[in-house]
């Protein structure tokens, strides 16, 4: 269906430019059969993933940051200094101090001055971000703004850890946005933490929590996750959270054109699949060549969905994740 | 003088509660000189600091920013479900996975399912943070927001570096807004970020850059400050910034009541007192009893304002700001 617009409750909102990046160095399920010792076969029929792509230990977030954005203004042809914000919106930073939007400046080729700064809402600040800047859009301050998620989780992966070491892939995307006419934003945006189950899914170390002065050890540096009681909290939100999501949206699941999915696991993909009854070609699935890229994921397949016609004007788009925190979030956009 | 209201350019928001939480261990300057076998009163004349608080290695960052929530709320007697969104506003996280504001939410006592992420724009964290509140509560999204700011830097002191180590507190502050009636808001806000400056100030621990994959020792936890290299970059952009600042809000130095300055060190805020020509009335400077508490010194500074009676309807209130980045960031408030 198609949405008439200008649409009464729609908050105005145009994507005008996307990009990706992944590092150079593709690691196939089968070479990992062999690293770890593992029949032919094996990786890719526990993980749902052909191939993911890890950094190196030398390579930079920031680069690969500014990879994903140079691509988004290449795209569309826009020149770099006519972004007048830069949203870091990845789930780890580079460093505590200072925030990654200043780093990624550094190498962007962006204009010095062009402000800058981190959201955070791990595997789904994409979301929350695309949240933010529609409605700093909307206040005049900014009139480009340019999101960028670039997640390089290969340097936390526990490789003693089956469940979460397979499935990982290190990557970034980029989302450039603008206010547009009216005629296209956001029907409805709906974020909700539960954070009775922030311990499911963490890396310790980063911050002020495990550090020389209050204990450290390098197992904090990995991510882990409690894979089923994640697994099992999540499933048991999920559809009071898209009903309520849905209905402020006025549209119903038939309506929305094209879902675009977190990429978080195989289980979690086929699950979206069951539960929102959706045929394959409305669902944008990357998770085989890509893997779990944590923030990356969703603009990855958002910019996959508008590179193989899967946005399209007045054609309802979903967006929606679950996420370390334990966060849902979601939106549903009007292209 | 009073801006009459409702303002043209204004963009609505009311600062309707804040509030403060310190640790407990207060750091006097006297103990320190002891402590580093310095003279008596050293430490008082290098830092400009009588004492600052900093909490034990046990204490916890979210706990901190949690108290300083429940103080707002409870001054102005607001029920903690009222809240629908959290924004954590701090400089360094809590850990790298998941977002502050996940683990903030999880000891508020605000109703599992309220939504939370983290802005991050070091030092100056809580005035994006206001900007991006701002945004989001004029398109109805939210309609009551906290945003919190915590840092417990004591973690991150190098008590090698005498210049950073004598000056830095712990702290915590908050605010509570919503959009009002459009009689407050925001005349101007400006963020310009100068990445040439990123390596001046600094902590490299924390996410992909150091950690044990690609390398890492105990100094990279430590913040890092090129503090003569820093205050040369800073004063040399100052200027112009606060023209452009001052210019977008349609106002004078002269027509502002109140400044809200980073309580970044004693030989920032002089710069500050002369390069704006304020009577010492109009800068609230709290410096010399909580030392530079990063994310945490604007609020707080902010909170001593409103309690000591230096924010009034119609009076013009500046928040300005220097921060790792190296960002400058400022807003023009009208009350």
């Amino acid at each position: 269906m198609t949405v008439s617009s200008p649409h009464a409750a729609l908050l105005p909102l145009k994507i005008i430019a996307t990009g990706v990046a992944l590092p150079p160095g593709r690691v196939d399920s089968s070479a990992l059969d062999t690293l770890l010792n593992k029949p032919a076969g094996y990786v890719e029929k526990r993980s749902g993933v052909l191939h993911r792509f890890h950094a190196t230990t030398e390579a930079s977030q920031a680069e690969l940051a500014s990879q994903a954005l140079k691509d988004a203004l290449a795209r569309q042809h826009l020149p770099a200094d006519s972004i007048d914000l830069l949203i870091s919106a990845s789930a780890v930073p580079m460093q505590a101090l200072p925030c990654t939007a200043a780093l990624i400046l550094k190498v962007s080729g962006l204009p010095s001055g062009t402000p800058g700064f981190d959201i955070n809402c791990s595997c789904v600040s994409f979301i929350t971000a695309l949240q933010v800047a529609a409605g700093l859009l909307n206040t005049g301050i900014y009139r480009r703004i340019a999101i960028v998620s670039a997640d390089l989780v290969s340097r936390g992966i526990d490789w003693d850890d089956e469940e979460s070491s397979l499935i990982f892939g290190d990557g970034a995307a980029c989302a450039i946005v603008e206010r547009g006419d009216g005629s296209s934003g956001i029907l409805s945006s709906l974020v909700e933490t539960y954070p009775e189950g922030s311990d499911l899914c963490e890396i310790q170390a980063g911050g002020t929590r495990r550090n020389p002065r209050a204990g450290i050890s390098d197992r904090d540096f990995l991510f882990h996750m409690k894979g089923k009681q994640l697994f099992r909290q999540a499933a048991a939100l999920i559809e009071g959270y898209l009903a309520r999501l849905l209905a402020s949206s006025g549209l119903t699941l038939a309506e929305i054109a094209t879902v675009v999915p977190h990429q978080a696991s195989h289980l979690s993909l086929e699950h979206m699949r069951r539960r929102l009854g959706v045929p394959s070609e409305v669902l944008v699935d990357i998770y085989r060549y890509h893997g779990n890229q944590v923030s990356a994921s969703i603009p990855t397949a958002l910019h996959t969905a508008f590179t193989t016609g899967r946005v399209n004007p007045g054609k309802p788009v979903m967006l929606i994740g679950t996420a370390a925190g334990l966060t849902l979030a979601g939106m549903v956009l009007l292209p």
